[in-house]
């Protein structure tokens, strides 16, 4: 059985595609061997990461996006990671009429995921999800999230191209443009072109980015982040010329200047090609992973390991304040190995 | 030299907490040291957890409902974990001004965190600088978050009180309340209330008030959680009546409706007093901890047991999909244990 799952996702079936997401989303062993099945099939698709508070037009702009790919006859998958997003319960009328034109086409796949049940647990089913819509042959997957969040912003960052949307007059410039994105974006969007206030949006974007660029090293979870050193790191092929932060403006609704943001996607996906950092970038995405996968195995063997009530008993000391956490650690790793 | 550190800590002075949240932020290792010191002395503070999306007004409200504890001889402290927020690089004129008032003030220490490093990270920063603000004896803690990511409504969650900030007219209103965010106030505030759109948007939050409230469970990471289960739960001394979640109006600009805020707050604590749902909640807030520190530590041991290279080359393994990820977990504990 789950050798037909995974061959219908091979063949790009929406059904199955989506089985297997509710599968990873409900964490069900079987999803696991379907994933280890489809691993070797992963590596094609064009991960790319959208992101903009609400009121960008975000949502909007993905649409637009999608529809201009597919008018170069790309197959584009969108996962919108955001509960407040049109294709889940949230959605605007308007939004959801919109999207009824992809939706039909065969050449679209759309799911949304809801960001509950903690950061770690969500980050895990996007990776996964991802690699289900890479098995299943989209050309691009676009992932979409409000980018507000931590959690959301590395979410993002495991994209190749990441996308922020700002828009004019939302409150006030600086506020709109979180600490942490600046960073970590490769295109701008300032969507809603046609407000009177978009030269400042754009232009307080650009001193921004002459103000300097961090750029943005690995994700790092919990304090300990795995070395991913490569023994033989990529050599630039241009060179190494830098990749110039682009601000570009778009009106999602009429679809204004949104062929300019797919030419742009794909420009910047050429220059990580021959600039050797997709490489990077996909070993960086695979060393957070295998972290994400370790540290949860670790923590159930230990718990697996512990004398009955062992647990307990210590979360007891930690109540009365006999032990402090890092104590308590130390007593649980000790039982554990008795 | 620590000794005089945790001494001046737990005197209050503000020196001393601000140089202890540095080194908790650095990660320096001296602060586990400082902070086992302290943990005796934690437990007294109400932590309070302020969130809303940007625009909301949710910092203004943090200053005067500060400012009305104050008035109480309450003492404060504010911590607060967003980049744009009045305390960090971020401000805008009007908000660092009408913030000089309490920075002056002996009774309150204010304190902002940004959310770099990592969702993990910023957990662990801020637990650990809550027991430092808790343990210099504030009697309460407003811990204030931009809500709007996964990372961010887990902090907030750690509060014992919780209040979720709206503002009419931001976007529609369904999309202003975050999925995720419903469940786990406590109280809800609808800022601006001058604006002529918030009978609108008090109804709208009623309504989904009425429409059921999921009772929050304790909050899971990557798929595995803790057992909190006490031996012997706390029975609810008030017949366990469930605490109805108000939703009251103020404008923090001119400070009408934030003695009900700080009022509704003390009425909350009482509740969480006699219904034993501050001791679960206290206890889930320390098995949550516990689970963080014991990853941080499983992982860096499990790293430190590795023979030179391997990680290295299994990344390698996954890059060139020789290995799934999971299959690379077994690989690298078995490597580890032999």
């Amino acid at each position: 059985m789950p050798e037909t799952l995974t061959k219908q996702i091979l063949a790009g079936k929406k059904r199955a595609i989506a089985r297997l997401i509710t599968q990873i989303e409900n964490r069900q062993p079987q999803a696991q061997t379907a994933l280890s099945q489809l691993y070797a099939h992963t590596g094609r698709a064009h991960l790319v990461g959208i992101t903009g508070a609400p009121g960008t037009g975000k949502s909007s702009l993905v649409s637009e996006v999608a529809k201009a790919y597919r008018r170069q006859d790309k197959t584009v998958a969108i996962l919108a990671v955001d509960p407040s997003s049109p294709f889940s319960g949230g959605a605007v009328l308007g939004d959801r009429i919109r999207m009824q034109d992809l939706t039909r086409d065969a050449g679209v796949y759309i799911r949304s995921m809801a960001s509950r049940g903690g950061a770690g647990g969500l980050t895990w089913a996007v990776d996964d999800t991802l690699k289900v819509l890479d098995a299943a042959g989209f050309e691009v997957v676009l992932i979409e999230t409000v980018g507000a969040g931590q959690s959301e912003v590395d979410i993002v960052k495991t994209a190749h191209t990441i996308i922020v949307v700002e828009a004019p007059g939302l409150g006030d410039d600086i506020q709109a443009i979180k600490a942490g994105i600046l960073e970590i974006a490769d295109i701008f969007v300032v969507n809603k072109a046609d407000n009177p206030n978009v030269a400042r949006t754009v232009s307080a974007l650009q001193q921004m980015l002459e103000l300097g660029r961090v750029p943005g090293g690995p994700v790092r979870h919990h304090g300990v982040s795995m070395p991913v050193d490569s023994p033989s790191p990529p050599k630039p092929v241009d060179g190494g010329s830098p990749w110039q932060v682009p601000v570009l403006k778009t009106m999602a609704l009429s679809g204004e200047g949104v062929e300019v943001v797919v030419d742009t996607i794909a420009q910047h996906y050429q220059h990580l090609q021959a600039s050797g950092e997709l490489a990077v970038r996909n070993r960086t995405r695979l060393a957070d992973e295998l972290q994400t996968v370790l540290q949860v195995e670790l923590l159930r063997r230990l718990l697996d390991r512990l004398p009955p009530h062992c647990l307990s008993e210590i979360i007891d000391k930690l109540v009365d304040k006999n032990l402090t956490p890092y104590e308590a650690v130390q007593v649980l790793l000790k039982e554990a190995t008795e």
